[in-house]
């Protein structure tokens, strides 16, 4: 980004922005998943958090297989939103010692790192359609799919287990 | 957050603490919204965001609502990850001149807004659940109805005229 111009001048540059910035916060989940990986009890969620690392690193791929489709450079741009959600959930996390308590928190900080990535994923399908650009579209889909049914997964196991034994 | 000891030792903690958290949220969005209005070109745009700055006035009472049920005071704990989401916001809106284009960073930026807010909402709802408070899950309840109708709302702007415009 410049200072002295402005560096976004229409919606297939806003386009390409915004999937550099997914494709900065994807690269930043896939860091920070281990330690949750690491920190989490419930052999389902630590299994769960396994999966979607696994999954990331797909759809790492399929963002630059986008990138060349839309014939454009693979690289990221700094994205403050996912660096202060996960700096969140790094805090929390390390005021907790209750193993089941921080299982609902580290549950909590992955549905706020899925909701993120299905807004942007929402946003970049919908801009891509609007950019005559399907095949692109179809491909973010695959993630935005993904990150959906992450998404319901968290949601179903918080209810089922790991917030109940944290009340307990 | 003291440095010495865990402060979250319970999952009714936890609740309070993320209480705190999203109070805070909701604080910054009623200070960043104005300026969002104003940079706004599309007139649906620009009343979709009066109306939405209304409705968080409302919720933040509804907010302290919750607290004096719960019996605890209603205070801001700071929330890096919005802070993270309105920077971005203001930093992608700072390259843009267009104005159609500028309305699309707009809507992406206020969905992010909302999406965060839905997970939020959506844990609180679980977690007040899960400790035996449903009077306080009626009232979160609420806040996240409001958002997921925002979202969808925003999600309808964008597809209807503003993208198209922007691709022009």
């Amino acid at each position: 980004m410049g200072f002295f111009s402005k560096d976004i001048k229409t919606l297939d540059d806003l386009f390409v922005h915004t999937l550099r910035d997914i494709y900065y916060a994807e690269n930043q989940i896939v860091k920070a998943l281990p330690d949750m990986v690491s920190k989490a009890t419930s052999p389902e969620l630590k299994q769960g958090f396994e999966k979607h690392l696994s999954e990331t690193k797909t759809q790492i791929t399929r963002l630059e297989q986008v990138f060349e489709m839309h014939g454009v450079k693979a690289k990221q741009v700094h994205c403050p939103a996912i660096d202060g959600i996960l700096t969140e959930a790094n805090e929390v996390a390390g005021e907790i010692d209750d193993p089941t308590v921080l299982d609902a928190a580290l549950v909590a900080a992955a549905q706020a790192v899925e909701h993120y990535e299905i807004t942007r994923y929402g946003t970049l399908v919908e801009w891509a359609r609007q950019l005559g650009r399907n095949d692109c579209a179809a491909v973010l889909q695959k993630n935005l799919d993904e990150e959906k049914a992450t998404d319901k997964k968290l949601t179903a196991l918080a209810e089922s287990r790991i917030n109940m034994r944290a009340a307990e």
